[in-house]
């Protein structure tokens, strides 16, 4: 993902929010990364706490960051996402040292952000930003999930367009702005991207069967997986495994009409290889139920890739690599 | 709960996976309260290191959990789950110390343990008990989570009846076996469970949305509150809240024909009332949206009943009493 970013002349700016640990963090580092995103304050003292020095708290800024804030402008420059010209005024004067940041945009995802086309609000904040002594207008950050609901490379590409139209006219109206860009897959698969300044994914750090399906990555390339136990065969094509949603969280996909709950795979020696028809159907607070077709090797436990891997990660306590080495991470939300 | 336990002769042998936590179990020690259940044996260590010694580890066992077991006899005396008559002569010969197993009955749920009419498998693993050593029969065990399904508590006592049926037949086929529910609507609500042994519910703990909308308890039951900071109001009848899926974890409930991921409540001098058409309509991994009718008072927080505290409590690594007072619990799975 860094060489994509470099051959497109992005900043990349990964998000640090899937694998929330140092040690990954710092294999990222070793590919020339300086700066990083994360998606609370509290995870910014974190990664702050292992040498980040310039991070991207990207979540809308409200009053209740303050506090903390205050603690992490001490260890690491930082850029926030401000929605309203009050809040200019505000940090200006709450903050000790300079900081950037972006205004967030909504191209029609709907969830956080200001709707593409309000000038108005816009002009507003930047504006706000010209009279502040701290406080510089970096740029506009778009998350387009939108692109999760694509099925393949072309639906992707189609997805991203409404965003990248939105930045590019943005950029028109603000030259002065950086536009960033936030989602995993048209980060992945996009043939060009080199309009934008930033690039922000962060789920490519392991993927997962649900960027299996969007056709951000093929099935030999998620990188996290739950080995479960199989602990009751309920009949040739049903067996109860313990994990359950403490273990992966709960979202789902639908796949041949089915709703699946994680994908079962088998390692190979040079690939991983999904077992056809092998899922979790269902699951209950430690409960999982695999389904369908279970091949002999199958007899103690189960590789589930997850559907999810930033909320599956979230739930454990560290990772274990396939030589056994335990990566510590963080823990709570 | 304890005291509907008493009224009915029941021994109460509450599931301490809602809480996980040592203080809460203190709680319900003073209570009277000796033995209890948790749903895996990591989390019978963890309360065994706060003096309980009479643990229902309540997940079918699998051969994976013996190292942990063996830890575990040391501190408490152990009633596990078991489904084959291997099992039993396994354990028998690895455990040094005499332990108890139920027999899980799935009267028609469909998740883990031996169907209610299976009698030869039934048989089987009760024989296999009488040549072992340190090995005894202690019962059946149904955990009945259709009645998660019910609406009222007409639909909780009709959902309950085939569990009851099985475990009556049961009894009457093994008289000197204990038979043992385990859902907590209908440990809430029956008018009668005299014909049980043992009751071992855990979600009444806390309660939750679900439950309210079960009818295993009113609105004004629920002991567990998420209060999360309003981030961006996008228009009048949306705003952007701190509070995701790391948060909240993502169980739903179809309300008004509207997915629904946490009420929004407000609480009164002396009790706490539902926001009416106010709830989180989507979440991601740090975001929440809520939608519908935010009253004047809801500005900087509004508080959030979760749809299954089981799981928004897991996601914690503690607890906030209403006088700010700091409750540890368990952290990891």
């Amino acid at each position: 993902m860094s060489d994509r970013a470099d051959q497109f002349g992005c900043d990349f700016r990964p998000h640090f929010k899937t694998h929330q640990s140092h040690e990954i963090g710092r294999w990222i580092r070793s590919a020339g990364v300086n700066g990083i995103t994360v998606s609370s304050v509290s995870m910014g003292h974190y990664f702050s706490e292992d040498g980040w020095d310039d991070i991207t708290i990207a979540f809308p800024f409200y009053r209740g960051m303050l506090p903390e804030l205050i603690e992490l402008e001490k260890q690491a420059s930082l850029r926030l996402f401000l929605h309203q010209p009050g809040q200019v005024a505000l940090l200006d004067k709450e903050l000790s040292n300079p900081f950037k940041f972006y205004i967030e945009i909504d191209a029609g995802y709907g969830r956080s952000g200001i709707k593409h086309d309000d000038y108005n609000s816009i002009d507003e904040i930047i504006r706000a930003s010209e009279a502040a002594k701290h406080c510089q207008f970096h740029g506009f950050y778009i998350h387009d999930g939108g692109t999760y609901s694509a099925r393949n490379r072309e639906e992707i590409r189609h997805s991203i367009e409404a965003s990248l139209d939105a930045l590019l006219k943005l950029k028109e109206a603000y030259p002065q702005a950086k536009i960033s860009l936030g989602d995993t897959p048209s980060a992945s698969i996009s043939d060009d991207l080199s309009q934008l300044d930033e690039l922000t994914p962060g789920n490519f750090v392991f993927y997962d069967w649900m960027q299996v399906q969007i056709g951000s990555c093929t099935y030999d390339d998620p990188a996290l997986f739950a080995i479960l136990p199989i602990a009751q065969q309920i009949s040739p094509d049903k067996a109860i495994v313990h994990g359950g949603a403490v273990h992966l969280s709960k979202d789902t996909i639908i796949q041949n009409n089915v709703r699946t709950f994680g994908q079962a795979v088998m390692f190979g020696d040079k690939q991983t290889n999904p077992i056809e028809g092998s899922f979790l159907s269902a699951l209950s607070q430690e409960h999982g139920t695999l389904s369908g077709f279970m091949p002999r090797q199958m007899k103690d436990y189960v590789v589930i890739c997850p559907i999810h891997s930033c909320l599956t990660a979230n739930l454990f306590t560290y990772f274990v690599t396939p030589s056994g080495k335990r990566i510590e991470k963080r823990i709570g939300s």
